[in-house]
């Protein structure tokens, strides 16, 4: 039998890595990347530290394959996500079919938490699913950007037996619903931060979470919301890039 | 200087631990631990375990005081709360006075999160504004129940593009916001499961997750209700108490 490991390896502080991860990478024998071919460098960097940090004494192998890139342009965007899905599991299967032996253990490194706005659990299933190739696999957690921005601005996330909102900033632009007072927001090109800049909102921000390059910024939003933007610009220009994520709460902090 | 560690731990498997964690634990001079003289030994035994297990080299001292009992009488729920907040205060505020000294590391293990469903950071938030002792204070990450859950039911919490929304029994019982169409519920004493039972929801329930006893179920909620109620019911005579979390998702899987 092959088996599939699909790690979380946290969201930007190789320390994020937790013994179960350190246990999963230390039986891996070949490792999947998609690569992106992008200017993401720290994030190819991360990867790296961490098997070289906490893989100790396993030979390993890295099989790379040029990730498909999602088609922006298409109009709907969950049928975009749907056919870059398909596009993904087509590589992956043809990766477990031919570079990874019977007995073998193959891994997927996932950025934070697999369960969250990744794409991995659900193409993997999309295999399986199809049954044509036989494999185990486990998912195993990491830490989210959600949690690290938490950390780093030492807040819990929900009010006193609150719901806590995590979502998108395409979904932020339609407005919160009703009932729901706190909101994480990640996967924003810019654009939500300003969806709520006229209500009384607090926000806290994290760029780069975890990482050397982490900026924070807190405060009322009307007054932060220009200085996030400046800073976000500035950023993106400098790395080229950039992955931020930020809680906003709409009643004062209890 | 007196430093403060708030330390997730993890929901339930001590290889939830992190590296950060693992550091942070060795820097710990003196934990405190709030004991809740409840039946909740495996509690206990997860963090007597990570201590073991993770600290090398390293003394340390424990100082355990008499956990603050909520009120679950009090009519206003928040307001029960919030005194028992004041509570824990008052003693964490003299324990930081009187049992760690200048230059020492004091720390608390929190379970899963600390961001999540979690007193411990808004008590020494409040230690902190009161501003009688000076000392710094970290938070550090840890995964929680839900990640354990998705990760053990191999699920994504979000749909594609779709938000998350965590909520607690009390909350699912007023129903979901609109526009909401999966919720992780946690903190349920059981009411919650019948909430959405007469609508076409699937559920993703686990128990204890990441220990020994982690119990799982999944399927249409209407199901699978009667037995998760079964094993609900079974479990917490067993062992005297039970911890669980699910995720209800309205539509099917995407
Ligand atoms: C495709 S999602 C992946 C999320 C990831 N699975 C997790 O658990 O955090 C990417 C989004 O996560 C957030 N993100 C991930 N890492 C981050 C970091 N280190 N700092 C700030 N935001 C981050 C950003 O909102 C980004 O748009
Ligand atoms: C006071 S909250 C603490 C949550 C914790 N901070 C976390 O990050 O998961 C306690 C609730 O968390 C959930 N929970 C915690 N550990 C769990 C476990 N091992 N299995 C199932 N549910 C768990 C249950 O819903 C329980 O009622």
């Amino acid at each position: 039998m092959k088996t599939l490991l699909l790690i979380g390896i946290g969201a930007g502080n190789p320390d994020y890595v937790t013994m179960q991860a350190v246990k999963a990478l230390n039986k891996v024998d070949v490792f999947f990347v998609l690569d992106k071919g992008e200017a993401k460098d720290d994030l190819v960097k991360l990867r790296t530290t961490i098997c070289e940090r906490f893989i100790t004494d396993h030979a390993y192998r890295i099989v790379e394959a040029a990730s498909p890139v999602r088609d922006a342009g298409t109009p709907d965007y969950k049928s975009g996500v749907r056919s870059w899905h398909d596009e993904k599991a087509a590589i992956f299967s043809r990766l477990i079919a031919t570079e990874l032996k019977d007995g073998e253990v193959g891994g997927i490194l996932v950025w934070g938490d697999p369960s969250l706005y990744d794409s991995t659990i659900r193409v993997i299933q999309q295999i399986v699913a199809e049954g044509k190739i036989a494999f185990d696999y486990e998912v195993i957690p990491g830490i989210t950007s959600v949690q690290a921005l938490a950390a780093q601005h030492k807040i819990a996330l929900n009010a006193i037996g609150e719901p806590v909102h995590i979502t998108t900033g395409r979904k932020l632009l339609e407005g919160l619903p009703q009932g729901v007072d706190t909101a994480v927001v990640m996967l924003d090109n810019g654009s939500g931060l300003r969806a709520l800049a006229d209500e009384d909102v607090e926000i806290y921000w994290g760029a780069y979470l975890g990482t050397p390059d982490e900026v924070l910024a807190s405060g009322k939003l009307a007054d932060q919301v220009a200085e996030i933007e400046r800073m976000r610009a500035e950023e993106r220009a400098r790395k080229g890039w950039i992955m931020d994520t930020y809680l906003l709460r709409r009643t004062p902090r209890q």
